[in-house]
């Protein structure tokens, strides 16, 4: 049983108050309390708490971290950056898999239960009222890769979701293609609403391009290989704007295994630049969405509220940039 | 600022134990007491809060989960499972990314500062010395995917690395390669040293097969592709047993990029058979590390030990097959 604050207060005779303060910064306490008590503390080999003193400070210094994609390997460098970031800054990463049991009302509980300072919802396909939930809880909360609103109800940090996909298709346009398609991730999700906007507003513009689309079941490797196959059994278009890096390499497996060349046949152009597009053998043209300052803004927001509760939630997005690689044809010469 | 037990407490004109004890299943107060508290509490919003009842029950429901390696695919699966698994027995994930300046005294440090009821370290690479300082704390910790150990002096959850070591140089001899060689992970990991030295020790058995070694910086895509990229500019082996399925990839990716063929011209068999192993356009030959099991089983553990913190330290090894792709030649026909 490991040694607790009553433990140390009952041998030292004194208030479970009073030992709290001896061990919060700035807190009030007598000298001929303070020597009681760390004579205590010291006999039972007691460790000042960070939990216990949170009872006094109202701070746990823990930040729930809610996740819902663990099969997408991007979120190996969230969670890196994430827990990298909070931990310079002394806090803590309490994380949360969202599998489909829990709801909103249940995360929020859960997260609420263990005191958290704070809440970084790291998703672009859960909706904004996710994280709203935990406003309304008043949990101080940022929705990390979520959707642009010009009137926020929590604090967004991400992309302009709509201008990646004008981005996409003036990219696929310029490089000739005229029968493009949006292969997109889960249909419901915010970023695909958003992308698929963009793109066919881009594209309107060009009475000669013709635009088709469709929806990967998610965010996965496997949905976008899927995906693919199945469009390769009717007429497929010459290039697609994939949902994400890992949909792409999906479906490039999937034009690979059918006997066709990327880009020799099919062009491909995914979202995200994650490590794995450098790879030679993957070599994905994508547009870069700048994780390292999403999330290290992302803290800096939630940090902020810890002092601050009531700031008005805002929007910060930051600007992504065709990366190019060997997925596409390349540019004509003019 | 959230309202706090000594709100709470103030209010209801109790003490601190009282409120603790009123929101604590199985503890002593009485009805009056109760009534008060609650009263107090429903007025002020208060939630019972799990961190504040730790401090009557010693138990915080917090588990540790120190990691190191955030570049490697492989764990986002770890990652997947071991929030899973603990959420499901009521348990939170307090995640350590293990940066190079937190050292084993700094990690007990944290993790004790946080009263977490139990660690577990995953990683292959951190010495048995890593997870014997908890223990050394008296914390009851799991060193999962750790090094076997006749009588372990902490629990470990893993595979029979040496074991693994043998399994590949007999793979590779019986498919007729007789220049042989391991790519090892960091040369320092327990992980590389048992599996070298189980190659090396089923290859001394056959005088016709040479054996070479050489040793990737981490187990990752950059340190495997630097590797060989090394290796093929001198007089490469006919097959390679590498580290890991992401050293292996990237030793994949180099040996493409040198306009040579897996498995013509070099074969290649990895460990782990993760995910991304089964992709077309990867296809590695592997050894399948059982993580599903291995995770549960470092959960059971851990979650024993909250009820048994003297259980005796044991080392729980789960069997590896391999399983066969397309990146080694076939076995001869008899």
């Amino acid at each position: 049983m490991p040694v607790t604050l009553k433990d140390v207060a009952e041998l030292a005779g004194v208030s479970r108050s009073a030992v709290s303060r001896t061990f919060t910064e700035g807190a009030s306490v007598s000298d001929k309390t303070r020597r009681k008590v760390e004579k205590a503390a010291s006999a039972l080999g007691y460790q000042p708490n960070a939990l216990a003193s949170s009872l006094t400070t109202g701070r746990t210094k823990l930040i729930g971290l809610v996740a819902n994609n663990f099969h997408n390997p991007l979120f190996l460098q969230v969670f890196d950056l994430f827990t990298r970031g909070l931990q310079e800054r002394g806090l803590r990463p309490l994380l949360v898999n969202l599998t489909e049991d829990i709801d909103p009302a249940n995360s929020v509980r859960l997260l609420k239960q263990y005191s958290v300072d704070g809440v970084i919802v790291a998703s672009s396909t859960l909706s904004p009222e996710f994280a709203l939930a935990f406003r309304n809880a008043r949990m101080p909360v940022v929705h990390s890769f979520g959707r642009y609103a010009h009137t926020p109800r929590v604090h967004v940090v991400g992309i302009d979701n709509a201008e990646c996909g004008r981005m996409a298709a003036r990219t696929l346009i310029a490089r000739g293609y005229r029968r493009i398609a949006f292969l997109g991730g889960p249909e419901t999700a915010s970023s695909t609403q958003d992308r698929i906007t963009g793109f066919l507003d881009a594209a309107v513009a060009h009475p000669d391009v013709t635009v088709t689309h469709s929806f990967a079941s998610a965010y996965s490797f496997d949905a976008g290989r899927v995906e693919m196959t199945k469009l390769l059994m009717t007429d497929p278009a010459e290039a697609y704007f994939c949902g994400d890096d890992i949909i792409a390499i999906g479906a490039q497996t999937a034009i690979q295994s059918a006997g066709l060349r990327v880009p020799d046949d099919i062009g491909l152009i995914g979202l995200n630049d994650m490590e794995m597009t450098r790879w030679e053998n993957i070599d994905l043209t994508t547009i870069h969405q700048p994780i390292p300052q999403i999330i290290s803004s992302s803290i800096e927001l939630v940090t902020s509220m810890l002092s601050d509760a009531e700031r008005v939630p805002e929007t910060r997005l930051f600007p992504c940039h065709v990366v190019e690689r060997g997925s596409l044809r390349p540019l004509p010469t003019p």
